[in-house]
């Protein structure tokens, strides 16, 4: 048995976590989960129903890991040998902008998708982001001074915070400003990052077919 | 100097960060941000201009931490002799409910407070939370077969977590279920919860004075 198993949909956010299981060179197995017909293991170990749900088969017992990001920073702390946990100069960058991008980033784009952008001082004082432009102000000028997350180097931060930007540009809930297509052509060119890309573009044909 | 300077504003989440200094022992000193004239210091390191703002003062230089779940999890983990860091055995726990109520927790209550609740399918995948009732129900799911958010032992995710409940249910942004105030019951026993509280407490008075 693998170490790990993926419940996911490679139309989903499931996506991160295939990247985030390649980037720490986790030993995995895929369960591909149906909109229609969700396995009842999947739904045991996460009642939300929701795609990407991780499982650590461990000696002293499974452990469940939901949420995207979660996923990705509990790969880099269980297998420290890929190297992409901060070290303490990085960890404040590493943190911060992680739940930067599953908080403010996450909201901002979800509420504008649905048609809501806060603009008065009291609306935006209530909404954790503040309003769409100044999360986007503030993640770009964040990567347009940094070639990573975290500085120079890659960490697991940026198949988080990556993956969003990627995401956001190719659907455009994000705009293609300088800064995030120069971020991009950066993670882009992981072997792991395209390594999980052919599988997940290879079961969507497959899906399509 | 104090290792931590925290920008906050004792009528904001600043108290999570507050609280999440005290249960953690950590050397601090307070920066009162008004709404009006918000300092510089705090402005350049935090554009998005939120209040809480962690900075540590290290060896190495400033550090700049945002997010209120950044702020908590990062002291856990560089003040390690505070023991709030999780084990290898609550390590899925501590971020998987960490960054449920960074995001859907986050999502499906202020998207409801501004009017919206995900009812349609379609719309509930689109939504990372699926709808409010789903997000409280897995939470109480949780916090109704645990003492505290990785089983048995209090840890810092409890500083997050339980002031999402504690906020949600006094602000009647959640619900009083029986699972949420029997957790709330706990945290609020903690001796670092109520000196911080205190603090913030007399600061509020004295604002209103």
């Amino acid at each position: 048995m693998a170490e790990f198993t993926l419940f996911t949909n490679p139309m989903s956010r499931g996506q991160i976590a295939r990247w985030a299981l390649h980037e720490a060179g986790a030993d995995y197995e895929t369960v591909l989960v149906e909109w229609e017909a969700k396995p009842q293991a999947f739904l045991n170990a996460n009642p939300m129903g929701k795609v990407p749900t991780l499982i650590h088969h461990r000696a002293g017992g499974d452990k469940v890991v939901t949420e995207c990001a979660a996923i990705c920073l509990y790969l880099a702390d269980v297998l420290p040998e890929c190297g992409l946990a901060p070290d303490d100069d990085e960890r404040a960058d590493y943190l911060r902008w992680t739940f930067f991008a599953a908080g403010p980033v996450e909201q901002a784009v979800t509420a504008r998708s649905f048609g809501f952008d806060p603009q008065e001082p009291r609306q935006q004082g209530m909404a954790g982001w503040g309003s769409y432009a100044r999360t986007v102000d503030a993640l770009a000028g964040h990567l347009g001074h940094n070639v990573f997350v975290c500085g120079d180097r890659f960490t697991m931060a940026d198949v988080y915070v990556g993956s969003h930007v990627d995401w956001g540009v190719g659907f455009k809930s994000l705009p293609d400003r300088p800064e995030f297509t120069a971020y991009l052509e950066r993670i882009r060119a992981r072997p792991a990052y395209q390594a999980a890309k052919a599988i997940d573009m290879a079961l969507i044909a497959e899906m399509q077919k």
